[in-house]
């Protein structure tokens, strides 16, 4: 069982749903993430928050064995991000996004994290992906996760940054920006070129593709009949994703991977039913257990 | 090996997609329909045509065995559509619909096809499909699909359908539409309410979803790298999917609807390759049984 080292955002999320709205409410792809893969296997968060950060959303980590020591707690006000769905949940409209002390935030590894051998780079700048990647002496498995607004602004980083990972997490939207092609299986493609060994592209309640080398193996999401709030559903797939594969001590072979994606698919799918991280912070190893054979008769 | 009788538009579209322009090619729902379901049992056409039908558009049916004793032509234009495609071809935009001679159409189910035990409606006038049923003596299998034009319209007309037939095929948003859910599952769910003992929902590139009482079955697509023209996917899965139940003389149970899907699925997968029905007119049995086992390795 290996430890996963997790560098993205922690913050407060303002969500409006069709189903309801929530302020303030613990966010940030960090703490969905830690939360999926902690019920796998022991995680490192860095990050950085503010002032403001309460001590309770700390506990509610700390109750997971999620290793808290590298998420550093400065002067300012935390991350906070104000989104809006409407009827299709499909896409988020952002309505504000407050960076805070996320501006000024330099990713520190402490020593203590510097083993980690699974690292999961989730959405934030390129540029502070490479800078855990220096920090990181001997990593075996690197995923990243990345969106529109470093495709757009921080592309030759990225490109960096795909050179050194293996898995790719990302959903069709990106996938189309970062490739220039509509075509779904021509842009796995093509990212396929562009370093990492295997890609898994995000498609909400359609499901996922993995890709590796040439192939690729499909299937549909779980079908939830009431979607609360989407926000976190990739991270909290990421989470499940390698949480999977660090507990097995996977390498990246095709069926393990392909296992990987349906515990990360099956997770996000707790994640959507609830406002933020509390459907996923429910979750218990069975009904985990239960929902994977409940798909597993919805695909048969 | 039962006959299917199908009604439904025949006609010509203009299409534009990022992959080309094609002026006045042969299209209309009843002729992907038949072109699929004739791969698998002998297809009895029922709709309109004009002076202006090419004899040579009637050949290319006869040629597998399409009986078109049922196909009137009369005074006046063939129906025609214009539509494009922009990037993500999921969507149609309707350029312009002449209706033509399908203006004054009333169908006239011939003495020869009164016995026919699968019945397709396409997507005309709910009010059509009604009187099409009224001919029939001894359907055993009724499949129908409809649009938002007739949700919209002629509601309690398709409310009426829904109640007579076995099948429904639908696309999600004609689904949204007819029972006011954007949750897939749960607007499946109420459909199923209204009449139908089974709910085919197309995703297009995302694949299908099949209602059986309180289960459901979803699948993904064929991954296709080259979309060029989505036009008569839908008619050609329902071709596939009807052909295959006829053939075999299935009744209404979850396997066979399941592998119906299947057929359907993997058929619409070669309409989308090319323009208008030359995709799907090309295919062979040995063809489509390829694709098929290489999309088992894709969802296995």
């Amino acid at each position: 069982m290996s430890s996963i080292l997790v560098v993205g955002s922690v913050g407060y999320d303002t969500i409006s749903t069709p189903k309801g709205h929530r302020t303030h409410i613990l966010g940030g792809s960090a703490n969905y993430f830690s939360i999926a893969a902690s019920l796998f296997t022991p995680v490192r968060v860095v990050g950085v928050v503010g002032e403001d950060y309460k001590p309770e959303h700390m506990r509610i980590l700390e109750q997971r064995k999620v290793d808290l020591r590298g998420l550093q707690q400065v002067k300012g006000r935390t991350f906070a991000w104000e989104g809006q769905y409407e009827n299709d949940m499909n896409e988020a409209k952002t309505l504000a996004t407050h960076l805070n002390v996320l501006e000024n935030f330099h990713p520190v590894i402490p020593k203590e994290y510097q083993d980690s051998e699974v690292v999961f780079l989730a959405n934030i700048d390129p540029t502070l992906q490479l800078q855990v990647l220096e920090q990181c002496v001997k990593p075996t498995l690197i995923a990243a996760d990345t969106m529109n607004y470093w495709i757009s602004s921080k592309k030759s980083e990225l490109l960096k940054v795909l050179k050194k990972i293996d898995v790719l997490l990302i959903n069709e939207a990106e996938l189309r920006e970062l490739t220039g092609s509509w075509n779904t299986i021509r842009a796995a493609k093509d990212v396929m070129q562009m370093g990492p060994k295997a890609v898994v592209i995000k498609r909400g309640e359609y499901g996922f593709i993995l890709f590796t080398d040439t192939r690729y193996f499909i299937l549909p999401a779980y079908p939830v009949e009431e979607v609360v709030d989407p926000t976190g559903a990739g991270d909290t797939f990421a989470g499940g994703f390698l949480g999977y594969l660090a507990k097995n001590n996977k390498a990246l072979n095709r069926e393990d991977l392909k296992q990987a994606c349906i515990y990360g698919c099956m997770l996000a799918s707790f994640t959507v039913q609830d406002f933020g991280v509390e459907g996923v912070l429910r979750v218990t190893q069975s009904e985990l257990e239960n929902r994977i054979q409940a798909y597993k008769h919805v695909i048969s």
